[in-house]
Formats: C-alpha cells, structure tokens, sequence
C-alpha cells in the first residue's frame, strides 16, 4: 500500500489498485466510534451515450437509468439489502448525482460483515423483467413528488434555461417517458460497463487498521471473475457556449415567489488541479459577492429581498459547469435587479483584504471537513471522479491570486452568461 | 475538577460549578480540527411568569422576549458580534426553543480569543430604547416568513389543538401582537434573572486541555461581578390533560396536503433518569410503530400516503411534552385511519425481537453522537437543564423491558390524548 500524508492538517490516506482495476483508499481516524465505507461509481444521470473500445457502436440509453438502477442494487432474491445491515445494526444508503452513484454505509461494530455485504450487493444484480416493470411504478411517483417541489423546479428550470442540449438539462430520475423504455437487457448493459471495478472507488474511514481492511477487501475481490474492461468513452452532445433562454417564468402553489440565477460554465475540459483551482476561486468569489458576510447579503436581507431560504452554489464538471444563487424572495424583479447590479458593481472592484478574508474562511471549511466521516467520504469522492486530490486542496487556496480571481471574475460572471428561473404564486 | 468517565464509548467530561454558580463542562476530543463551545441559559419562550425567591411579586411579560433577547444581544456599541468572530476565522450563532437559550461557536484556531469573546459577549447587554424599536420591524419580519412556512403552521396548529392555555401553544417569536408590547425594562428584567451565571451552563469540546479551559474561564468571570441568585420559581398555567380541540384545519398554496398527528403527554413533573428513560421508551415505540424499518412505512410509503418528508418526534419536557408524526401526504383522511389502526394494532403485540432491535439502533445513535461535537454540545445542553445525564443514556436504554414499553405504549398513545392538524391546498 501507499500513502498520502497532509502535513498541515496531519492526516494520512493510504492506498491502492486491486489487479482487477479497482481503487481502494483508506484513511484510519483514530478515536472515531462510526466506520464509514462507500463503494461509488464514475457514473451518473449524464452518461447515456457510450462506447466500450474495440466495441463499434455507440449506445444510446433512455434517461434516468442509472438512478433506475441504483434502485434495484437494493433488492435479491431473499431478505432486501436494507434488512440485511439492519442486522448488524449498520445504516445503508445510495445516491445518484449527474455524475457518480455512491453506495455507502456507517457502522459501529461488525465493520468486516458490513464491507463484506457492501461489496456483494454492488457486485451482484438480480434482476427480472417482473422486477424492472414493478420499479416503473415506484419511480414514477417519486418523479411526481419532486415535481411538487417548487425549489426543486425552479432549479430544474434554470438548467433548461442555460444548456441546449446537455443532459444536465434532465431530472436526474428522467420522466415517466424516458423510464417507460427501460427493460432488463438495457440496464444489464449498463451495468457491466459502469460498474466495473475499474470505474469504481472503494473509500474507508474510521478507527481502523488499514492494513486489516486492504487484506479484507483483497480476499473478497480474489473470489471474483473480473477481466480487466477497457477504457469506457463517453459522448456528451455538442452544446453552445450561449444560454438556450434568458428566462423560465412558471407557475405552482408557493406563497412566495422562487427566484433563481443561473451562470453557464464557459470553459470545459479541464480536470485535476485545473479544476480545482477554478472551483475554489469561484466558491471564494461568490463568498465575497453575496456570502452571509458581504455588504450585498446583509442589504438584501434587510430590505425582504432574501431570507433563510438564500442560497449560494457552483458545481465544476469536466463537461460542464454552473453557479446557481437564490432562493424565496418578496419580489424577483427587484432581487434580480439588485443582484445583477451588486455583482457587475464588484468587478475590477475587489480588495485583496476581502480575499484574505475569504482564503481564511475556506481554509477553515476544509479543515472542517475532517472532522466528519460522511464529509470525508463525500469530498473524496466527488474529487476522485474529476481527477482532484482533497490532500491538495491547501495549497492551491493559497495560490489563488487577486489577479487570477479578476480573471476569474470577468470570465464566468459576465452578463452574457446568466439566465434566470422564476416561480409564481398561482 | 471533577470528572465522569463512560466506560463503554471511553468518553471523559471533567466539571467543576464557579464561585458565581456557572457550572463549566469540558470535554477533551483528541484528533478533532474544531473546537466547539456554547454559554446556554435555562430559558425559553414558555418562562413568561416567574419570580426570584424573596421578591413579592410574579411578574408576566409579553410571549416572544425569550427570542427578542437573543437576536439582541447581538448587537453592540461598535462592531457586531458575528463580525468580531469573523476576525478569528471563528462561526458565532445562537438559538432560542421553548426551554433554551443557546449562544455558541465553532473554530480552529484562536480558541482563548474566542471563548472569552463568548462570555463576554453574553454577559453584557447592549440596549437602548430605539435598538429595541428597530428590533421590532426585523423580528415582525421573520414571523412573517414563518407564516409561510405551510410544514411550521401545521405543527403551530396543532400545539394549538394540543394545549389549552400552556404557552406552548405560542410562537417561539411570540406574535407581532406581542412583541410590540416588549420595552428595554422588560428586557432588561428578563436578562438579569435569567443570564444569571446559576442558570447557565458552559460547555466546551475539542482537541483541549481541561485545565486550561478551566483556567480560561475562571479569569474570565473572577472579573465580573456576580452575586448569588435566590431559585427562579416558574409559573406555569394549570393545563388540562385533556386535547383542547381534536382537530384544525387550514388551507395554505401548497400543491398536496400536509398532516400532523400529535399526542399529548399525560404524566409531566418529572425530570433525570425518569424523564430520560420515558423519551427513552417513547423513542423506541415510535420507531417500532412507523419508524422507517416498521411493516407500518413500508406499506404507507408503497401506497403513496407517506413520502420522505414523513417525520416522528417525541419532546419530553418537565411540564409538558408530545409527540408529533406526519409529513406531506395525498389523502389526508386515508392516512390518518391506517395510522391510527396501525398504531391501536400493535397495543399489547411489540415482540421481543422488535425491542431488541430498536434498542440496538438506539444504541448504534447514542454512539454515533460522540463523532459529531456539535450534536454532543446540543445533546448534553439539553440534557442538563432536564437535570438528565447524558452518560446515563446506556444504563438507563438497557433498563427498559418489554413490560416497561407496553406500559408506556398504554399510557402515551392512548386514542384520548391525539389531535390532528391538516393544511389543504387552497
């Protein structure tokens, strides 16, 4: 095994690559009660056209399938998986985001049972054309229940608003249209490809001998007939730059309008480092536009433009990124008013003491991360995916530069890039 | 310094009361980045007539001054508060419940600096008559909010459906009605009683060394001049044991119904190892009712009548408590008829085994507490001023046999004591 170690925050991540391809990382927090594990995948709502090398064709499949599918990871033919971690007293869950399917667990005692039963589950589905057919139905009232969300579909909206034809433009779920083509033979494909363990990470956390686990892991994944899968290509569609509308306006039964602002990601491609360092200077500038600590929030705050309900995000794929901002508002117009002109205001505008400012909050939210097995696990592996080391997160906070946060500045908040979703009061 | 030690989670608090009657807890989390502290006060919303031993009269204030206390005492002559924690990389904030104040913060670093911050800005009241009138319009505003919350209005409801006259009853930030009749005397009154350091508690978790907390804090307060305070007698109205009314109805724009079914506490008047070990057991039945490994949620959820947003809580105070379950529902009516059977079935049926495994889980969350140092702060605050201890938790869950919850079972959720509130669409 190898290992990482963080000097600053003296923390050490050990680890390494199975012979059939997957990654195993252990990082041992001594005096923890819980151990966490999560056994994840690089594979998301946004992967549905694909090809294997050497394969030919390129497989196009339906949307929401891999959520479908993280569904179905959950039963067997006997007890369901929920069940058998209730046993050994351990609480198990998954999720899917655009880009990754994580399955996870948190256990006190009988650690070996658990990532035993972790690695089993993923590793085997069973499935019929009766058990495909039933989840339809599931799946489709969990779809209705997020279209009552308002803040759920105002977000939904705003995506529709700045990507053309990006999938990222789709429930992650699908629709009830989309989840309709679903059968057996398609999610078998999928699942053979992406959920090899070559695509996948095995991340450990907790008062544990890493040794022990990597041994535990090793005996488990020997058993198993793996042949080593070649790279999986993804294409995504050829989405423009521009915003596909500037506007979603819609209607549902809210008290208070739903304002949201969106601003598309211009450059793409990038991965690692690069990224990271885009991501971090971006979180820093929203901070200093429209944080809790900034003139702009405190204004709209006492004036009943914002509340609670106000908040600030960026998201930085490979293929696409987005920053979205708002939340309830007693009037949209005059938020988005006020909030266009706060940030265009800041431009070329922002002093080097608000950047030290925010470099020390940021350094401290990161710290804070290791204070928490499930923050752990979930920075990790959304930095895995992208190619992005949490251990080097430090050192690029620190050499974010005034200059390389103008730049910054001008290239992702220009004007030309926003679009706006709004939810009315019936 | 005194010192408890728990055994089976290897857990040490060392404690020690002031001079002034400030008890100070310190517990020492090896490994941990953040350090947690929090000065919190034995007073709510509902301690609205009181008297100190020794005085003639009882005096009665508005609902609400509680809350308007709290928000004021952050301001100040010059730099606010959250400001000056800012300075120091450190998160400053604070809550208000029916029975608390509590003021805290989390930081890495400069951990003397922000501790004395925190006492001193508890321990000195900044107020004059026009702070407080400015303060009326800001507070007016979040009530506002709150009464678009359509998920806070049914609870408020059906407090309101519960109690009769206890104060309960109330919003934690009074009414606008109420809060207009707060003034500086009142204030002040309330604060000198209730911020005395005798009903207090300082609590304070992280990588720290005890001794030099305490010698923190005792610096600190020889300073400040306190004399001992005579008890704080607390009046509280003569509640019934009945529902005050069985059942309220609103409507609010929300696009499904929301529903909430409560049961009113019978037996008050208990506090320590009683109480803890009745929320104990009521916990348990809950779980084993309609918690989400119960038959009763899964069939609830399969038919559509329940969605995540479903939620069981069970509060047990000295002088009231209840328990409230529900969530966002399609058929208000069908999902209290399966509730109220699937509950009445089970009266005189929990199995062993579903003790056993809910006494497991409850364990497994106990536990769990410990490797979080916000949830340990909030848990043992809590706590303490119901004069429980939060080490007992083990013994006391242990204690509690099949006889024990049948009996309780009987007792709490008894069809007499239930009310239900209701918001429909408009």
């Amino acid at each position: 095994m190898k290992k990482m170690h963080d000097p600053v925050i003296d923390e050490t991540i050990y680890f390494d690559v199975l012979e059939n391809g997957l990654p195993v990382y252990i990082m041992p927090k001594v005096g923890f009660k819980q151990k966490y594990a999560a056994f994840a995948t690089n594979y998301g709502s946004i992967d549905n056209r694909f090809r294997v090398a050497g394969e030919k064709n390129i497989v196009t499949v339906p949307n929401g399938i891999a959520h479908f599918l993280e569904h179905k990871m959950f039963e067997d033919e006997d007890v369901n998986v929920f069940d058998k971690f209730a046993y050994y007293g351990a609480n198990v869950n998954a999720y899917t985001t655009y880009t990754t399917t994580s399955y996870f667990f948190d256990t006190c005692d009988n650690f070996a049972e658990c990532l035993e039963l972790l690695l089993d589950f993923v590793q085997y589905l069973y499935l019929t054309d009766e058990t495909v057919e039933k989840e339809k139905g599931i799946i489709a009232q969990e779809i209705l229940m997020y279209e009552d969300d308002p803040d759920w579909m105002a977000y939904l909206n705003l995506l529709k608003a700045l990507f053309h034809v990006h999938p990222v433009r789709e429930d992650i779920a699908g629709t009830i249209e989309s989840i309709s083509q679903i059968n057996r033979e398609l999610i078998l494909k999928c699942y053979n490809i992406f959920y090899h363990p070559s695509n996948m990470i095995l991340f450990v956390v907790g008062d544990l001998d890493p040794e022990w686990v990597f041994e535990l892991v090793y005996e488990n994944q020997i058993k198993k007939d793996y042949t080593i899968q070649p790279f999986i290509e993804r294409f995504y569609p050829n989405e423009p730059k521009t915003i596909f509308k500037k506007r979603v306006e819609s209607s549902m039964p809210v008290s208070r309008p739903i304002y949201k602002l969106g601003f598309k990601e211009q450059k793409t491609g990038e991965d690692g480092n690069l990224l990271l360092k885009k991501e971090l200077a971006t979180n820093m500038l929203l901070e200093i536009l429209v944080g809790k600590g900034s003139e702009l929030y405190q204004k709209l705050y006492a004036s009943g433009l914002i509340d609670d309900s106000f908040s600030i995000s960026y998201s930085g794929e490979r293929d696409h990124g987005m920053t979205v901002l708002g939340g309830q508002t007693s009037d949209p117009e005059r938020l988005h008013a006020a909030l266009i002109e706060g940030i265009q205001a800041k431009m070329g505008q922002i002093k080097e003491e608000e950047l030290e400012r925010v470099r020390k909050r940021l350094i401290g939210d990161y710290i804070t991360i290791f204070d928490s097995l499930s923050s752990i696990v979930q920075n990790f592996i959304a930095y895995h995916f992208r190619n992005m080391n949490l251990f080097h997160e430090l050192k690029i906070l620190n050499e974010i530069t005034l200059d390389y946060l103008e730049e910054r500045f001008e290239e992702h908040f220009n004007l030309a890039n926003h679009a706006v979703s709004i939810i009315y009061p019936l």
